[in-house]
């Protein structure tokens, strides 16, 4: 019976990974304390060999560290497939996986409805200048720094999604039920986005930034997103636009947009991601109008279940059909 | 030319103020400093003889207080209006009034946008625990206090609406965007209600209550409305069941809702509103799962404008034809 190995613990699916792999897999765990020690366990006639598959997760990384080129080298010669548990990948070299014939997915759907979720309760939050009421309420200020003049309403504004995958088109479902005007802006046209999804290519990204009240990123961090929302763009952004983030922080120049903060040309900020987690700038506690959550976008009992049980039949399926319906996109380029 | 008097100053519409009144009312402003002096200035030949209708907003309530019995008993006789700047009409005492054949009107449409998307933005932040992860995250522990498990998406939850008025209906449309079950429960059933709502009447309460993970409040408070959400009601909840409130406090019991977040029975609260603002009973700030807000729900620049020109145009109507859109249910029974 082939083998296949869980890389990280389950947390909600552990029944439903014996079911899932009965007469089909041998699941062996994760037992390696640390990475020199995994990658030792790897080669031949070690813990792991003959793996087919992997199920990772990012809990384990405290364990092994990120699939780094490094470790992917070092993967068993019979790994064919990494079934990743999560809507990012980011920690998973898919380049070097590529390179040594190891095809990767994700689990994209499972997470739009949670993290788009998180998106919209950043924009009303940033908008309306709640959470910072709480934290003046809190320490017994009542509402004496409110002004709400300051204070928008979402209906009748304009939400501008950066990359309308899953989670921009769920976001979009959310907003256009105020109503705002809905724009996107991505590599290219989307063709599930509805027709009032109007979309801006790269010929009109600055169209679109001039017209936004709200930027709402949505694109993956890849080598060519890390800094994709830098100066310039946020400068084309209209004075007192909003930005949310619950994609990943690299994908933003946190230095420009914490100017674009300091110097009011920024209303705003809903963030749920950081360039260095679990650190967090210090220097975003200053503004009053920053929403700041721990990357809990997806953080959903129901969500999190979702996602072990989706990763969990993506390497079931590479292991009885050779293949899954949320290989990265890497893979078809 | 007839007099009208402003009660309390404008702060968005000062302009449209001149506008409305043009060639239609001498507009008089407050200017006794106490309630002694402005029942003084009511009195024939004071500074508000002849005044036919007042426009009347809270700020007012910081120079001669609220409009109960005793200043109603002695607002000119001339007086046949009070226009009111606000959805929630509980600092004027609407009987008084109607004994002595003044109309009240209030602004209800206005509001309807602002508290609804504040009462949905309590609403996720109690499911998905993001007030208590933010304040986790402020004092520099990221996201330790945590657990996915006690987090929950909207999306196929049930949202009881008490209360199916412009708020309420509002909040049924976004909320069914995600889209959940909604259910309400009112003194007689909304024939603007679409289809999706489902009504409970009086002898269904506790079959709604029972089937809520969430009761969102949205009724007005009156003397028959005051402590209807009692401790019975909150015990027909389910357990971990959420209270999100942006009506008035003291509909709730209070004193019955901090019991049941106590021993577990609720999951979480989201309150805009308190019995005693700005005081905030200490005891709430004990509880991880408690979002709480200032008192802002309709605190937003766009919304406050719309108030003051609708509860001018009101007073204006009042005026001109004697009548107007906005008179309180009251009148009507």
């Amino acid at each position: 019976m082939p083998r296949v190995l869980l890389c990280g613990e389950l947390r909600w699916a552990e029944e439903e990974c014996k079911e899932i792999f009965r007469g089909i897999a041998e699941v062996v765990r994760l037992e390696s304390p640390s990475r020199a020690e995994f990658l030792a366990d790897c080669k031949p006639g070690g813990k792991y060999d003959a793996v087919v598959g992997i199920y990772r997760n990012n809990l384990s990384i405290g364990y092994i560290d990120v699939f780094d080129k490094e470790l992917v080298e070092h993967l068993p010669l019979s790994l064919k497939w990494i079934a990743h548990q999560g809507a990012g990948y980011d920690k998973v070299d898919v380049q070097a996986c590529k390179a040594r014939g190891i095809t990767v997915s994700n689990t994209p759907g499972a997470v739009d409805d949670a993290t788009a979720t998180t998106a919209l309760y950043l924009m009303i939050s940033a908008l309306r200048h709640f959470a910072h009421a709480e934290q003046t309420l809190r320490v017994g200020r009542w509402k004496s720094s409110h002004k709400a003049g300051d204070a928008h309403d979402l209906t009748g504004r304009t939400l501008a999604i950066l990359g309308l995958g899953g989670i921009g088109l769920r976001l979009a479902e959310l907003a256009r039920s105020f109503p705002m005007r809905i724009m996107y802006h991505a590599r290219s046209r989307n063709p599930r986005g509805p027709a009032w999804c109007e979309y801006f290519g790269a010929d009109r990204l600055d169209e679109m930034l001039a017209q936004a009240d709200v930027l709402s990123i949505h694109i993956p961090l890849r080598s060519d997103t890390a800094g994709f929302v830098d100066e310039r763009m946020i400068r084309k952004l209209k004075k007192g636009a909003v930005i949310v983030n619950t994609a990943r922080g690299k994908v933003v120049d946190e230095d420009a947009m914490i100017r674009a903060l300091e110097d009011g040309h920024l209303g705003g900020v809903g963030l749920d991601v950081y360039p260095n987690e679990p650190k967090v700038n210090s220097r975003l506690f200053e503004f009053p109008n920053a929403t700041l959550l721990p990357h809990m976008g997806a953080a959903t009992g129901d969500t999190m279940k979702k996602m072990e049980v989706r990763a969990l039949t993506n390497l079931r399926d590479f292991v009885v059909h050779g293949q899954c319906a949320d290989i990265v996109p890497e893979h078809r380029q």
